[in-house]
């Protein structure tokens, strides 16, 4: 294993041993965050290095002789967009498609490494509570790793996405309610049973992965981009971003400047853009959320706190979108740039047009995220 | 544009103009091949490459100004089998898991380098016959590229696969009977209309999108491997990879050994199988083709000659498999390796069982091709 340190977000004083599988911070409960003792990864080095998110091994928590629990995840292509971009009269911007990942979604990368970790440390089981993609990816890396998987989805989740899992192997358990409820459920269920619990921020590891994005868009234009747009649900996506841009400037890959992150939330479900709003450093749980944008459909978690001050830190913004905006912007990135993306890929197109309409400007270059294949959702 | 030819593929006396956009041999008939008047690429010039198979646009179609109509297709991961070859006694067997290229499939490569020269050489409409996985590649590289497409499907394609097409924007024409119904329609709208007909080998780009296959082979292994194993429906992967192994050897990144290139067909549809064991330089119709392997019912077709003399030349072979031969392995893929395989994927799992089953030795690496993601045949 690296030397690393497992680090409380709350409270940098409350440390965690990296060497045993951790799940939160024992003294208040907060996420924990990997650090690492020797920060080094000279960009000379990845020439040779496989075109998956594993290039960056020295900056993931991994020791030089593991094997990863690898699917080919990460290395997604950045892909400038044409007509959409020109009818707003914008260039330089970018969708990072991820919906090219095993499983179709970023979600791959977050597993890979929580898999990866996991059976280092010598977890037996695996489960999560997911609204289908998170599900989909880890039933895959468990079945990779040879352990048994157990996946808590909500009801009304789309057949497809649970046909994945169980195609894999992964015992899918419906539940009522939300995907948070799906979470206290499966937080029970890993007490019980030992097995070892993936919910997002609720273990170190798979923020790790996700990290990785922001490494890639480094290597990738160069430089950090102006503007990062970004469909949020958990927040692990923006919060591993803003941890990789820190983690870039200490290896000296880039200097002080940081895109401005912006968060998209469904107008029916948004608690990360009311607190932002109200200037709050917490998220309230939305009792009533709705939206049609499943990836978004997450009333509340864990993860509020952290990504609210990448949000702030970045001088970014949050904002809402509605279901009927996502989804003509997913067409519209189907039909004019031939890009697969689902309805939350298609919110962070709808955010930058209404940013356009309002006339806000955004640093360039823009790099919205498309997160996942839309595959899995239809016939719509 | 690269100083090339295109080369009749039966006669290689016969050259056609390759500045105009061209189909197939004006003496002939048959599938022309690009032909490279300088081959020059430097391995060490592909480290600052996009993770894309345009990081060997030296030796594909375009010249050095033009911009290639990608959607960031390639670069895939090679996966090492674990538990399913160790149950075979076997090591140093890999899966190049071709659907994590967009569209989910590896019909994307093809259509990349099609789209980009047609739209280059002036084309105003793409048309093309495709049992599911070529028309949601087109469609998609179509809306790219802003060119209208149509695609002419068998009535009892999979639902979602028509969904895909027609997300992107294309239109869509059900037919009774199998892809080559299909492709005589196409060609009859395209002799009409003045619509480019990129059906498989009735033009030479294509085949030059999945040559990158073997450059990525060779450059992930650093050299050709012992075998592939590949599921031949229309022919062109084995037959591009062929071309380039021809070409790498030419610019020096290879030696004279090649692959045993194999080739699988479905048991209900094997004309090139069939041919094989005749010992035939051509492939009869196969009249009453039967497979739920969609992307193997391919009752023949123009690239005959060309495949099998490719699994000829190669001292390779070409086995049958059944349905449920090929559904089991895919099977064993997803739960024991957590790759994404399709039934075609699995064929070619089902194929190197029965060669250990039967004692015949193949040379290692082993190669296994799944060339699509199974998300577009849920539920089965």
């Amino acid at each position: 294993m690296q030397p690393m340190n497992l680090e409380c977000s709350q409270d940098a004083r409350h440390r965690s041993d990296a060497e045993a599988l951790s799940t939160v911070c024992p003294h208040d409960g907060a996420p924990l965050l990997v650090r690492y003792a020797v920060a080094r990864l000279e960009r000379a080095a990845l020439a040779a290095r496989p075109w998956t998110m594993w290039r960056y091994r020295e900056m993931l928590p991994v020791g030089e002789g593991d094997e990863p629990v690898t699917l080919g995840e990460g290395a997604t292509p950045l892909l400038p967009l044409g007509h959409v971009a020109k009818a707003l009269g914008l260039d330089a911007v970018y969708v990072k498609d991820e919906a090219q990942n095993p499983t179709g979604s970023f979600k791959a990368r977050g597993m890979s490494v929580a898999v990866t970790v996991a059976k280092r440390l010598g977890a037996t089981a695996l489960v999560a509570p997911s609204a289908g993609n998170a599900g989909g990816a880890l039933a895959a890396y468990g079945a990779r790793a040879a352990l048994p998987v157990r996946v808590y989805v909500p009801r009304d989740t789309p057949a497809l996405l649970v046909d994945e899992m169980e195609g894999y192997g992964a015992e899918v358990i419906l539940i009522g309610g939300l995907i948070d409820d799906a979470g206290r459920i499966a937080a029970e269920y890993a007490r019980g049973s030992g097995a070892f619990n993936v919910a997002t921020f609720r273990e170190p590891y798979r923020v790790e992965g996700k990290k990785t994005m922001g490494y890639e868009l480094v290597e990738q234009l160069g430089d950090v981009p102006g503007t990062i747009i970004y469909p949020t649900g958990g927040g692990t996506g923006l919060v591993a971003m803003w941890k990789a841009f820190e983690e870039l400037e200490r290896i000296g890959w880039i200097g002080a400047a940081r895109p401005a992150m912006i968060s998209v939330q469904a107008e029916g479900c948004a608690p990360i853009v009311r607190a932002f709003q109200r200037g709050e450093q917490s998220a309230q749980r939305v009792d009533d959320g709705s939206t049609k944008m499943w990836g978004l459909r997450v009333p509340g978690g864990i993860g509020d706190r952290l990504s609210l001050r990448a949000i702030r830190e970045s001088r970014g913004r949050a904002v809402t979108v509605t279901d009927d905006e996502a989804a003509e912007a997913m067409r519209d990135m189907h039909r004019h740039e031939g890009i697969d993306a689902t309805e939350e890929g298609g919110a962070t197109l709808a955010a930058l047009r209404a940013f356009v309409k309002e006339g806000v400007p955004l640093p360039t270059p823009i790099v919205l995220f498309n997160t996942a294949t839309s595959l899995k959702y239809w016939p719509r």
